[in-house]
């Protein structure tokens, strides 16, 4: 555990060659000031993902967003995203053999998703599958940049498995043991529904996964990032992450997206006057806004692309396997029109653009994703970006330990119990 | 979910009545800084904890920590904790027989727990289940503040039975059902050994757990207040700050205080020459130090009152059952004395204080508490506070949610892997 030696503070306490805790000076920092939600700190340096919130930019590793989805696959952009560059060919097929070969998740692993309770979400299944994991990691003690690395391959390749199989148990179908031959993206597919996907959905499917996998400090990232400060370790960086992915501020949103269409919205008509009456009465709208971008988020402009392309095609669409997908089919209009509508109204009367999440619903139940499985999908391809930033964290590490202003009374009396 | 309406933005994405981050101004915050570890960055108001780093006090919602250890109790502290006032004897009545009704788990979480391999940390299996205890929850999909409490109320309560299932499993013994007629300190201690402490015993392991019970914003607590600031559940809130617990930066810190004391010093005549030998390697020495006290930690004082009278009273510590208690049969000196020397060494030499690490290694191995379980028993009593922050966090969220500044290189061209 040698990386322990270059970190100075522990939290509760703190120990370095000097003691001595390096306070920033008081001119660079208004102590009197409260940052609640820390909106606008820069809580460190990276080299992993930059965002132009001010153009509608995303590079990770330095590469355009555009040129990875067009190019690349899921497989690849994890590579980069964890070591910082582009594969060479055999760089690339020792790491895709390895995410292979890690697909299977461990027979107690199974035993225990079995015994999960029907009704609960899939995120807190996979919240939960992946702390146990940690349990059967043959790298376990071992604290190591190279072990952590390895563990960080593992979680990824292991999570699109636990979800299949928790989907697969929940629906009561007999469980599909992942592939040796097929791509992640394709694999995942796969053991969801049996079928294995023509190549056509596979690059529609491996863009959209593209598209989630890391964007930069979002607060499940960070939250895994203030777990590893601690010299926590991979597993418990990424259980973290996941469970803060799941709110509706984050994670959840897309979710939230589509239940509005299919049930508030149903009908073009209908878009425009839900929408109005929804402002007027101060509730949200999922789907647009963002803290980083004030124009177009080019994850949304990429999405949106292939929503209409999904849409105007039924063609690709009808060819999907059936995954329970029975919200298709209720009288529901065209969601990518509906959606189409409600971004003209919302950029014209709000100026307030879409985000990822609005066309990422769209997208995504074109593919005929179930909505429940939205959030865990956006897991299954943010953990690359989880671990890329976990080892970031580690490779600098400076414990995440901020102060919170006591606004409370002081002194208080204490008074036993028979008198107050 | 009626919360969700006051909170303004997403984390990938926001939605608010205006749809207009507030930014702060440019004269409040230097964007041009990065603010590494947010040291002294302050995140939100509280009226929690309140801690002094330069006169050394601790204040719980306004009481002195000492006036707790002296007159309250763990069940008393985790109220004033989470209702921000001491109860009146009905409402503690009402508190801690809810507290005692959820001690039990679910036979699922149990047969989890048997399924687990044995050379796991017990910090990973509270992880783990914790996670899983949210599947059983009957308020799972209820989110309101009565709910998160009642979670809360549920969590502080079954963590001890949970360590103590674990423990006993790990050690190939029966397990003991919680008893309903004990307090939860002495419970606590009777699950893991089978016989019911004394009262003198017990007084001194409440004293322990209420020193532990909350710190303000420590890393853990951050990390539990960054997951539930996406409106995620009170149970990912908890997961999150475990694994972050974890961390030898944090909660891993008394245990190594232990170890060093047991595996490298053992004799008093060798505590010096250790020490300086430390300091001259750039070594770090466990106990010392801390982020926010620049003087005794209150809680390190209480802690050395305890381990000293432990110490100095054989015939406590010989009452006291046997709890797979091998480090103690050693050829070790009297502990304390050996912190003693380290502190006045190191106060002298470096005039750096101890922390609540220290002593609190010294107290717990002195009461028979084995190494393996002082993070756990350091988890077990915080749970009180990550529940308290939990839902302070929620009665005025804003999603947390930084920057960080990308430092790499940009618009590089993306070659296809033939030509790398």
């Amino acid at each position: 555990m040698n990386r322990e030696l270059k970190s100075c503070e522990t939290t509760d306490s703190f120990a370095c060659e000097d003691y001595k805790e390096k306070e920033p000076k008081m001119c660079e920092l208004d102590q009197s000031k409260t940052y609640k939600g820390l909106v606008g700190i820069y809580v460190d340096e990276s080299t992993i993902t930059y965002i132009d919130g001010l153009k509608g930019e995303l590079y990770y590793r330095g590469y355009p967003l555009h040129d990875l989805v067009d190019n690349s696959s899921f497989e690849e952009v994890a590579y980069l995203l964890i070591y910082g560059k582009l594969p060479s060919k055999s760089e690339f097929e020792a790491f895709n053999d390895e995410l292979i070969k890690e697909r299977n998740i461990h027979d107690n692993i199974l035993t225990i998703l079995k015994s999960y309770p029907r009704n609960t979400t899939r995120i807190e299944l996979l919240r939960t599958s992946v702390s146990a994991l940690s349990l059967y990691d043959p790298d376990d003690y071992d604290f190591s940049e190279e072990a952590n690395i390895r563990k960080g391959i593992r979680i990824i390749a292991k999570i699109p498995t636990v979800l299949a199989f928790s989907h697969r148990i929940q629906s009561n179908l007999p469980l599909i043991e992942p592939s040796e031959d097929l791509s992640h993206a394709c694999n995942y597919y796969y053991m969801m529904t049996g079928e294995v996907p023509n190549n056509e959905f596979t690059r529609y499917f491996d863009k959209i996964l593209i598209c989630h996998m890391d964007h930069s400090i979002n607060s499940s990232t960070f939250s895994c990032r203030v777990t590893v400060s601690t010299l926590s370790d991979m597993y418990s960086g990424i259980t973290s992450a996941i469970g803060t992915l799941r709110g509706p501020l984050h994670g959840g949103a897309n979710e939230r997206v589509i239940n509005s269409m299919l049930g508030e919205v149903k009908k073009i008509e209908n878009v425009t006057p839900w929408a109005k009456s929804k402002l007027e009465n101060k509730e949200k709208i999922m789907g647009f806004g963002h803290r980083v971008y004030k124009t177009w988020d080019p994850r949304a402009k990429i999405l949106r692309d292939i929503a209409r392309e999904l849409w105007n095609n039924p063609e690709i669409v009808e060819k999907i396997p059936d995954l329970q997908h029975e919200e298709h089919k209720g009288d529901i209009d065209n969601i990518f029109e509906m959606t189409e509508i409600l971004t003209d109204f919302m950029i014209k009367t709000k100026n307030i653009y879409p985000n990822v999440d609005l066309y990422s619903a769209g997208a995504l139940h074109a593919l005929g994703i179930p909505t429940a499985l939205f959030t865990p999908l956006f897991a299954a391809s943010r953990s690359a970006g989880w671990v890329a930033h976990a080892i970031e964290q580690l490779s600098d590490n400076k414990l995440i330990r901020p102060r919170l202003r006591y606004v409370g009374d002081l002194d208080k009396n204490y008074i036993g119990i028979e008198k107050r």
